[in-house]
């Protein structure tokens, strides 16, 4: 079957209008830069199905938790990611009649994502009734040069016009603070207006939100031309309301002729100014920009864009899908996430949708986090590091919510607080503190920055042994310590005792910070005795740690010699996914809970994601035997699965497996794999593609402080290529069917692993290793 | 510790105004009649904190399910019991000053539930700034006589005043239907006004409600008398407004007079007319009644609980406080449930507040059931039974919904729908379907209606057993069917595999089922066909069912000698309630979710549940090592667990325990045992109180047809007695210290096993029997 959208390299197309698909272009279509985000929704009005969304990143609503039994820890409020002001509105009316897709219907119709210099433009022709033809083109883009500003050039042209007179075009850019959440109960209004105002030089709309006290303003201010030559001296009215604010334009248009209409905003909060400054901040910057044409803000921005993408681009020769799928993921990533503000983090759905209520995840940490190590300057991958850091004392006060020690990191946060509120997932999805932990290993690890773990990093592994150790029990006629009531990585087990996955990574923790401990201790006594002293962290504790991690208890499952993912899980109906109706699939959306609890399906990597995680300390045997076990099982309906099993299959050598776990990571979206792509992109997941290829089909590894390599090239290829930034070196590494070529781009030389063989590249060398198969 | 109720035999008293216990006494003073509830608020206007509260027998509405993770079956919405049009208002004012014992502060004060009679009684004394001191009696009844009517006498005497002029006295009785529920979301209202209005003849409000469309009316009328004499020509006003309709009238009352207001009130819904018909008949009604007097209609009123008092009624001597508790459980319960309308249950709240939706749940079944057949007519126990008989279409649908064949009743429900939207218990609580089908075998025991089997009982087992046939996996290495994935009575533990006493009751359903088809089709072939034609009921299906209640697995403690309540239950840290911090309890206020879930507490009867049900199967040493392994953990935090847990300690000779745990369960509400009586009373908990003395103290059973008792006498008792209405014998057993009496009134001559021992007992016979310890 064709995709829906056009497959090409650096562009997503979706060629004629179809309605019934326009929420899914909307989240394909979505465009963001870190601080504003935008679907894909139009500009002039439309009265069909759209789910109009412009985010800005950190400006959330405390929803109040509804539960039919409270229960003792529970948070007090789920957090929503609110849509805010619509600031691209241009209402347009063509010979006084209002111009709406709905009611319109265009003749041509064409909406292209423009992922190398990040813009969206649309192009349609519509016929009024008279039969005069208008085409109209519009493209915008959020700076990534300027994190403030968003940009629309929206173009009216009369092609053919069978009247002789002229035709009266009207359009009118407005700013429109009337916008609900689609997920709000009974239509609930989360926003306060504060000040509307319309005027000469700029059209101003400033809304607060509900609660949380969010304050923002949008100041917008345009331009219009005809044929390329601006109308300075044409007539403009000017009109506010509640939320509202407009400028309106008319021109007598003739045939062939061209009306522009360029509209610049600037957007700002008082996350980052007083109250009392957001507006005049946001008039201040409009008036920097508003001297600019078009053309120079959007040139910033294509700049901004080169420079991403010279660091981040992942190139493929030979499978387009899997080219776009690609780059539509680093893309979608690299608009999400800048790293330039560590009170910002990565939502499940970006700034693509409502869904999952823009809060952090692990995701960020297990999924995100190698993708902005690998292609991103330090502090990038920093900053989310630090994000939790800040978070602390909250992850504290959260673990003494739930009586226990030490910090348990939220399941889903916004500031560092719980805000999800079922009891499986918020109190016993608790696997999320070895992600946090994983983290700060994995960044180090990564970077060798190792003065974060002076800093920052000892103090947040302190804590989650802490935690660790009040959550575990020790059963007296095992001998052992165990993890009761949990919920692992597969959500589609909840409250288990001894999750593999959870104990294993509980037990790594404890190591983890042991090890960080002693080797704190001998490179800097002083900082390890101010450390302890600060944290009152006694011996008897350190001990205690090493004794868990020593008697921690390990589900298995003899006969099959494979980790048994949680206890009893061996009394299971054991089957596969292809056994069942193809029908039910997915289980999520088919069958009630209590029959996917009891099944043995798997939601996403458990077992494997330990495996994946702690690579080294297994064999090749024993991976192949997990994944043999639990990969039929798995039915991937957690979208962060596929990559992780990908990565594995490559390892073992089930490469065919592994790019079709590959390629259904990575068109997740683009083809709409589970249906739900309208309410919003896999944002996090992405990163997990990106994952696939540099850890799965090059087996990229840090070991000993080296970068280790292990490529193969699947079938389907011809090459692939990716840069990674490793340690102030620029690598590229391109694979072939016979060959791998490294490059480094300036820098030092630096030595890397190829299939165990360690090479060496001088600056700006190139390098060619043969593959051993 | 004196208890906050003064302790009287039928009566329960507070003394003086204790605001911050005002919810409690609210709750405590509900009446009820089956038909009618409502809190023991005043008729007076008050603005002190109160939770006033209507409530009309089967009049609900569906409040949307709002869940974080919509998971495939779950109900739409969950019921909300609502807070209906308050009809015993009164605005009162005295010398211009509005009544308002939140402002005024009483003198003396007393309000006084007479259980014995059905009434609310309520004396307080009042002064103002110029020292005149008013008594005011109010006394009010939900008619045991007539459902549909409600009547006030409000009174006001003057007694003393230091100013020679009258004081004018106004009096405004009121019916408003601008109530709230205090649980709806935002203050949400759920009621439509269709009519208010206010005349001579009669005061009406008539309301809808939103969504589930049930049409309310209440119309009132009045009388007042001076000393004892009607005011008949004392001139009124009138008013409406918006679900509000008031009469007023004002009298100047001199020192020494008393100023006495009878209102009536009828109240009819279109449950029992259609809905052009529900003003006029609540007219009718109070046609009807208004020529009464109040002591006339009260009279009514009394014969009509002296009947039932008669029937049900537990003496003790020697005991005020189990006395007084037994009784004020009786009553409620009597206030409850009359079984007059097989379209109503018992909620677990009854009349007495919002709390649990006033939905129906297996408390009914296994707890209510063996009062009302103990204690009423057969008819009122098999209007339970033809209450699930007529929602097993919506069973049957509710199992579909989840996948599973067959019926699975509803957690919670008013229509037979299921409304409860927690997951773990929705679609886990599953023994609840256990409970309706033994309850069927309860009813046919206790009755010998065996009629009811052909006619209904079969049909509701066989669908009860398709669901165990289908929720059920077989484990192929342990040769043993398996229930997975369950939540047992004991809500401390969610999501469990193999509950024992869910496994235990799936293979007794399927073993009750095989015995009622092999009885009718004994003794009614020709019934039997057609019944399995009707339920396509197939020779195969029976097999199956034979091979699942054979193979069934049973977790088992071989060390202990005890059941496992589920699988994994022995690798928790087994602790005993005493040996944790008593300021912890109840745990359901102090621990998180998931530590209660991962420790070893007990919220209620589990494998002793199944003990009691099935208690003919296990030895006495059996009962007895569970009950010492299980007890000691259980924190009794469900109302409904002491009395199994005093039943079982009453067979196996703890007697003290017995006792102590009977006590807690009877004054629970009484002394707000658990600190949530002002949210309204534990209704179906207060039949347990009842079996712990007769099935408990008296050892009731009935075995091979027969009656048995083993009864014996705690030691703060010095004798108890009760009756019993067992199979058209009207029995009366009284238990002193050294003997049993038997008497039966009328009747035939009936037989009774006393502690193993047959005794024949004729009409109108008293026997006494001495007890062997």
């Amino acid at each position: 079957m064709e995709p829906y959208f056009k497959v090409d390299q650096w562009k997503v197309i979706e060629s004629g209008f179809h309605p019934e698909q326009n929420r899914v272009a909307e989240s394909i279509m979505s465009l963001g830069n870190g601080y504003l985000g935008l679907r894909g929704y139009f500009e002039e009005r439309y009265s069909g199905d759209s789910l109009q969304g412009t985010y800005l990143a950190g400006i959330y609503y405390p929803d109040r938790t509804v539960v039919g039994w409270w229960k003792v820890g529970y948070p007090e409020y789920f957090a929503k990611v609110l849509n805010a002001v619509n600031f691209i509105g241009i209402d347009v009316s063509l010979g006084g009649l209002s111009l709406d897709l709905h009611t319109w219907r265009p003749e041509a119709f064409k909406r292209v994502l423009n992922m190398q210099e990040g813009f969206l433009a649309r192009f349609f022709t519509v016929k009024d009734k008279k039969g005069r033809q208008f085409s109209i083109k519009a493209q915008r883009f959020l700076s990534k040069a300027q994190r403030e500003l968003a940009a629309i050039r929206y173009s009216i042209t009369l092609d053919k016009s069978p009247c002789p007179e002229e035709i009266e075009i009207e359009v009118g850019p407005f700013l429109d603070g009337n916008v609900i959440n689609e997920d709000a109960n009974y239509g609930e209004d989360f926003w306060i207006g504060l000040r509307a105002s319309s005027s000469e030089n700029y059209q101003l709309v400033t809304m607060q939100t509900k609660k949380s006290d969010f304050v923002v303003a949008a100041a917008s201010t345009f331009r219009l031309s005809l044929d390329g030559k601006e109308l300075k001296d044409l007539p403009r009215r000017y009109q506010e309301s509640h939320r509202f604010a407009q400028a309106q334009a008319s021109y007598p248009l003739r045939e062939g002729q061209t009306l522009t209409l360029d509209k610049v905003v600037a957007i700002t909060t008082n996350r980052d100014f007083p109250n009392w400054e957001v507006n005049s901040r946001a008039l201040e910057i409009l008036n920097q920009i508003r001297t600019k044409s078009y053309e120079e803000l959007f040139q910033a921005h294509r700049r901004a864009w080169r420079q991403t993408w010279e660091n981040s681009d992942l190139r493929i020769k030979g499978d387009p899908l899997s080219q776009q799928g690609l780059r539509f993921n680093i893309f979608h990533l690299n608009q999400t996430y800048t790293g330039e503000d560590p009170r910002l983090n990565i939502g499940p759905k970006g700034f693509t949708g409502e869904k999952y209520g823009g809060g952090t995840y692990w995701d960020t940490e297990a999924y995100c986090l190698p993708f902005y190590l690998g292609t991103c300057e330090p502090h990038v991958a920093r900053n989310l590091l630090l994000y939790r850091y800040n978070h602390l004392e909250k992850a504290k006060e959260n673990a003494a919510k739930l009586g226990l020690k030490g910090a348990l990191y939220p399941m889903v946060t916004v500031n560092g607080e719980e805000c999800h509120n079922e009891w499986e997932i918020t109190f016993e999805e608790i696997h999320r503190n070895g992600a946090i932990a994983y983290a700060i290993f994995n960044y180090v690890r990564y970077t060798d920055d190792s003065n974060y773990l002076y800093e920052y990093g000892l103090e947040v592994l302190v804590e989650i042994s802490r935690f660790w150790t009040s959550r575990v029990n020790f059963q007296p006629r095992k001998q052992k310590y165990m993890l009761l009531g949990v919920t692992g990585p597969n959500e589609y087990e909840n409250n288990v005792n001894n999750n593999w996955y959870t104990n294993r990574i509980a037990a790594w923790c404890l190591e983890y910070t042991l090890d960080t401990l002693a080797w704190v201790e001998n490179s800097n006594p002083g900082r390890a005795e101010s450390l302890k002293t600060g944290l009152n962290l006694k011996d008897e504790e350190v001990t205690l740690w090493r004794e868990i991690k020593d008697k921690m208890y390990y589900p298995y499952l003899e006969a099959e010699g494979v980790f048994e993912q949680q206890d009893g899980f061996r009394d299971k109906e054991l089957i596969t996914v292809e056994q069942i109706d193809q029908e039910d699939l997915p289980l999520s959306q088919n069958w009630s809970w209590d029959r996917i609890l009891r099944s043995c399906f798997i939601k996403q990597a458990d077992v494997l994601q330990g495996l994946f995680f702690f690579s080294e300390e297994f064999s090749l045997e024993t991976k192949k035997r997990n994944f043999d076990f639990y990969e039929p099982m798995t039915v991937h309906e957690s979208s962060l699965s596929p990559s992780v099993h990908a990565i594995i299959a490559a390892e073992i050598g089930s490469r065919e497996k592994a790019y079709q776990l590959f390629l259904r990571a990575a068109r997740l979206d683009l083809d709409n794999y589970n249906n739900d792509s309208g309410e919003g992109l896999h944002i996090t997941s992405m990163a997990g593609t990106w994952m696939s290829v540099v850890y799965g089909f090059a087996g990229m590894k840090v070991c000993g402080g080296k970068l280790s390599l292990a490529p193969f090239l699947p079938r389907q290829w011809q090459e692939y290529s990716f840069k990674l930034l490793f340690r102030g070196h620029r690598l590229e590494i391109t694979v072939g069917k016979k060959q791998v070529v490294l490059y480094q781009k300036g820098g030092e030389s630096c030595s890397v692993v190829v299939h165990g063989k360690t090479q060496e590249i001088g600056p700006n060398q190139e390098i060619k290793i043969a593959l051993p198969f």
